[in-house]
């Protein structure tokens, strides 16, 4: 356990000017070797949209479009590039699927029965809800225990012969729980081998918080749909997020917006083709160069076992420490993220605890309710939400010592003053 | 008018190496100054979320945030910064007052009659026609002259008591023609002080060619809504676009995307405020920031006159040179903005003279149908669009001379074929 005898005067000197980031699970940073360089080269040197010209920039830019989409179909093994969708974020393109596909002219319609958990971000809550409302579809919230953590079980056991969606996240962004997705799309599988096509089950999976920390394999965890951001586990910059849809799913998908897609510009409809009919606009070209870069960065997988051990050690530690402070309540376990949330009780507030690390330790962690809107009855966090700490791959093992010294200082200032 | 004397050799050799990006249109090339800069220093100096945590960087990346709406607030001479939203470009912040507004149970709906033109760009005509649907609302188009300008009569002679959206683009990404946006919203102001709040007009103006090109006073243009990005005019990074919503219609715009908010957590829904309720997401802080960086390099408004008649002298070398040149069909006419199209012929198709310029000329312009459906039917270049030529705030006099050249020199060869 890391030492205690650190005092907030000590550490405030010794640590001015130097800053701890642990809000990884919001965006990473430092972003990965190689993506501000993308980005820079992209404007000095091509500039052009993509998929709007008939000259060499132009064509750059298409080209990088394309080596993005190829990369990333590769990393999670999807059946083609045409699965591959770009989108403004994790948050866009799961608006995307869930108006997409949900809704009263759409693919899942009258009186479904949809499934997702107490877990999930407001990202996949709120936009399922409205599409649920515009359908008289109904909403079921699998709980969770005080960790976050979903049982398999629980779930399948929920599944019905009316059931059309089942959305749940990879890891849940405020304890770090990663759910059994695989146990989970088996049985999804199994239910939709019965299944008229009509009826089938589509899986939604949300990996906001996994995507470039976690292999993704969407054919052996049997997820149909698949949402990821660039500017977190992968160290890329934010505006620009990815959609994955199985190609059972591909004609049924309506495209939620609508616009200028550069080809096809006679018709007065979205083109029918994967993914360009869930593409309108101008792609948002030096973030592809960005999210290109940190790709190539990124660990190959011998490296990824390296950086898998070493996240994971990162938690131990984290969750270890956090666990052996009196006077605090910690939520999550030791797993593959290093990712906790706590809470100092009545006298110290979330909020205030991330404003005293920030200022006296220079460590910045999120406080608040994460976006994740019916964990916290769950967690008994309704109130002021918790104090997250989220580790990422630049994270080191000083760095959880210190947030875990000052964690302790400040529990024990608080223990001293009640 | 531009000597024709060079030959393609000599140009091909003359030019070698040199750029001549004509394709503002599309995205403009270079990005203002202080742009990149301002990105990477976003990316090593703050890189926090914005509206996501209770500490230093968070904060500064939110004042990123308030500070660009301030400043766009500014200078579109808005009620409030509240009614200035961030989204992921222009299209997507079409796509929001569009369905945010228009449904079956939003508060355009069921039979209403609804108004474009002809010269409308994809992303207002198809968002539109898939909202109608949704309602059984009347979409009505007014038509244009053959160089994309609109008849003012013309468009508020078509409102009548069932009208509630007139939606125009501000300037055509055609042929450049600048409608009279403020002789209609004059009519619609008129037509509204006679109409009970649920028969409301709401007059929308796609500023994605003229924002940051064209001074913009959403009073005195009498607009509710008003989208535009920032890599057009303004010379900012893509990935990020703004909308307007006049104070009026606040309460009415529902939102069309959903997700986390940062504030708000708790709640299933997302939060009623503007501009809150339409901003789920982590934003693009980079893009902000360079958006921010854009919006400070501007002109003031003096130095705005020097760029406005140095654009509009573009205009006019631009179309005269055109003009001057036996053999292609020109649409547009001179006038504030540096855009044409023309057409050679079925000897040569567009996409075949994009080709040439930038292969024999290193001059790089778009071909095709620019996402403008309907206009080509007015245009007569239904097959295959039109070669446009669009120049932007870096664009010199010389360039256009060198493009009006390289026309004339294709122009005469295909002429000497024939």
């Amino acid at each position: 356990m890391p030492s205690r005898s650190t005092s907030i005067a000590e550490t405030n000197l010794s640590e001015t000017k130097r800053r701890i980031y642990l809000d990884h699970a919001a965006t990473s940073w430092p972003k990965a070797d190689g993506v501000t360089d993308a980005m820079v080269e992209f404007f000095s040197s091509v500039g052009a949209s993509a998929s709007r010209g008939n000259y060499a920039s132009a064509m750059k830019a298409s080209e990088l479009v394309r080596s993005l989409r190829h990369k990333l179909a590769r990393f999670i093994h999807a059946e083609s590039e045409s699965c591959i969708s770009f989108h403004g974020g994790c948050t866009h393109a799961l608006n995307c699927v869930i108006h997409g596909l949900v809704g009263s002219s759409k693919s899942i319609g009258d009186g479904s029965h949809l499934l997702l958990s107490a877990v999930e971000h407001n990202a996949v809550i709120r936009p399922l809800l409205v599409a649920a409302k515009s359908c008289n579809a109904t909403v079921e919230e699998v709980p969770t225990d005080r960790n976050g953590l979903l049982d398999a079980d629980e779930v399948i056991s929920r599944i019905n012969n009316e059931t059309r969606l089942v959305a749940l996240s990879h890891v849940s962004n405020v304890t770090g729980a990663v759910q059994p997705i695989a146990e989970i799309g088996a049985a999804v599988a199994e239910a939709n081998r019965s299944r008229a096509d009509f009826k089938q089950i589509l899986f939604l999976c949300d990996a906001a918080q996994s995507f470039g920390y976690l292999p993704i394999n969407v054919a052996s965890l049997g997820v149909h749909a698949l949402a990821a951001p660039a500017h977190k586990g992968c160290g890329g910059p934010p505006g620009i997020g990815m959609l994955y849809v199985s190609p059972k799913w591909h004609s049924a998908i309506q495209p939620w917006m609508q616009g200028g897609t550069g080809d096809d510009g006679r018709s007065d409809e979205m083109p029918e083709s994967m993914p360009a009919k869930l593409e309108p606009g101008t792609m948002n070209l030096p973030a592809i160069a960005g999210w290109l870069a940190a790709m190539e960065s990124m660990a190959t997988p011998n490296e990824l076992d390296d950086s898998s051990q070493k996240l994971a050690a990162l938690s131990q530690r984290l969750h270890v420490g956090l666990n052996g402070i009196d006077g605090i309540k910690v939520f999550g376990q030791p797993g593959p993220l290093p990712i906790a949330s706590l809470d100092f009780g009545p006298a110290l507030p979330p909020d205030d605890a991330a404003a005293i690390l920030d200022s006296e330790f220079g460590i910045e962690v999120r406080s608040g309710h994460h976006c994740a809107a019916r964990l916290h009855s769950h967690l008994g966090t309704e109130t002021a939400g918790t104090l997250r700490i989220s580790g990422g791959h630049g994270t080191t093992s000083d760095e959880i010592d210190v947030v875990v010294a000052a964690v302790a200082e400040i529990a024990a200032q608080i223990t001293s003053l009640v």
